[in-house]
């Protein structure tokens, strides 16, 4: 069941949450609707626990929290977007990508001028792995502001762009390389249960990947990853030999997964975890990213990506997680 | 004047230095060689004194490491490339690309196999900003090992893929995110002389660019630029109209530089250098790289890039290179 949120019930979205008791009937049904794309944000302190989220037919960017297993939307602003409409596919067609991206770097005066940039900028990873497979071009794809003598309704060359005092508020929310800017034509919003069924859905699924990889099941593996995948240096092919291989060579694995982010754009899943990977032989820590694509009732994976990371703050997570997790198992 | 090294003679640079007084007058002509595109390794600390160099043509992969302004080749090894001749235009067309690009990130078993990769693989930035340009394609460009039983003649995806004892001595040279590999086509090597000549003009280049930008005389600072001009955020238009911005704001500005890397492809020039940049109003430092393309008698600059970098380390390289100028300017 999905929910088209109007207008004003988006204004009720964006009120304090200190306003609670006042709030109408009408709209404590609305408040308790969730964006049915940001499923689940990471509860490891290594990522971010703010997302944003821009909704370009709406032209509002909004901020989301993680709170416990829930997530919550904090604020709320209008936004500009790029002059053209639709989907960003190549350099200079002046539209605003959709889809999944990460805030990387910070810029601000003199490195650039007020007079395009406001106070702040924040550069985005357009193109994604995603729109790399789809040999999107382009770059320069930024959240920013503007002088506010501009209005926020002319229309950008594809940046999402916030008045002055608004890229302020949001500094605090970001974390460079960490925090994810959603940017969707249009934002689904659904019920708290219906959300927290996609969100269980989806983390069954990425129990059951894990599980297939630790278990060196390769054939039940093998049915998670489209025969179109690549990870650095591997295709399908190769990357299943690989892994047939590890396991002639290893007696066990363990793969250990903090609580990951879990982010659909239409037919894209996004999965991001910090991985403790062990065998007989060897351990590893770092940061691993999913890419995958909605395959009839279920996801294939098309791409994997991972990163080294501080063992110190992968054991840290992981073990932080576990315990919580053992200790609401003993309260149920 | 430009001289095609001959096998023969590679076979020579590649002498361990100790055979100096065994080397016959012939060769020892051609030992004064030195490649004319890697111009300048730069002193600076933070960066990596050695260079890799691919002669697609010779099949050979050199290391040059710095020896004070003059660069020296100090070690060479078989190379295999792709499978198909000329320069990577898109995915999956098996070339190996030309260009400048540095080595990024090190992979190793378990999360790559050996019978693939041999020991040890180096990611490289393909496609660089040149190729972005360009609009070329793909991913997935290493410098890898493969097993020994594997020959180095049967040609690669587009990688260059050398021995296992060679990538483990390669490994020792290599700064991750630092270290350049060039890959040409064919390598030309020019004598002492001409070499120095070649690089003191692009020194002359960038120290008078240099001035303009710190004398702020936008007159002379614009024709180092090409009309195309593109930096993160700006077009040449605006990019321009933020110098005058910038000129109007403050009352002086001072650029620092450490010596810089200096390395040329056909009609690309890429300069990489600390920077420490100083108005009335603030200092900042960072890494400054500049891309440019050959323009008749000059280069004009295409693209620009600068990430912050640690103030101490730009401000250490840019004393002790100050003063070693000044001490070397004081001996003449």
């Amino acid at each position: 069941m999905r929910l088209l949120l109007t207008g004003c019930a988006l204004f009720a979205l964006s009120l304090p949450v200190l306003a609670g008791p006042a709030v109408t009937p009408s709209s404590q049904i609305e408040t308790d609707l969730l964006p049915a794309s940001l499923l689940q944000i990471s509860e490891t302190e290594a990522f971010s626990r703010y997302v944003i989220l821009v909704d370009k037919e709406q032209r509002k960017l909004s901020v989301f929290e993680r709170n416990g297993e829930q997530i919550q939307k904090i604020t709320e602003y209008p936004a500009d977007i790029g002059k053209m409409g639709g989907n960003k596919t190549k350099r200079d067609d002046h539209k605003t990508p959709e889809g999944i991206y990460f805030l990387q770097e910070r810029l601000s005066q003199p490195k650039i001028p007020f007079s395009l940039y406001g106070a702040l900028a924040f550069t985005t990873n357009y193109p994604n792995l995603f729109d790399k497979r789809e040999n999107k071009t382009g770059s320069g794809i930024w959240l920013h502001a503007i002088p506010d003598s501009v209005p926020l309704t002319r229309g950008s060359r594809g940046c999402v762009v916030v008045r002055n005092d608004v890229i302020k508020k949001l500094a605090d929310y970001i974390k460079l390389g960490e925090t994810p800017i959603l940017i969707f034509d249009h934002v689904n919003y659904v019920s708290k249960s219906e959300h927290d069924k996609r969100r269980q859905d989806l983390s069954r699924f990425v129990e059951s990947w894990r599980q297939a990889w630790e278990n060196q099941d390769i054939e039940k593996y093998q049915t998670f990853y489209d025969e179109g995948f690549k990870a650095p240096g591997f295709n399908y092919k190769s990357w299943m030999s690989h892994k047939k291989n590890l396991k002639s060579k290893y007696e066990y694995i363990k793969v250990h997964l903090s609580q990951p982010y879990i982010v659909q754009h239409n037919d894209q899943l996004l999965v991001k975890t910090l991985q403790r990977y062990e065998s007989d032989k060897h351990v590893d820590y770092g940061v691993k990213t999913i890419y995958a694509l909605k395959s009839g009732d279920t996801y294939k994976i098309i791409r994997e990506e991972w990163a080294p990371f501080s063992q110190q703050e992968v054991a840290a997570a992981i073990a932080r997680e576990n315990s919580m997790t053992a200790s609401s198992q003993k309260t149920q």
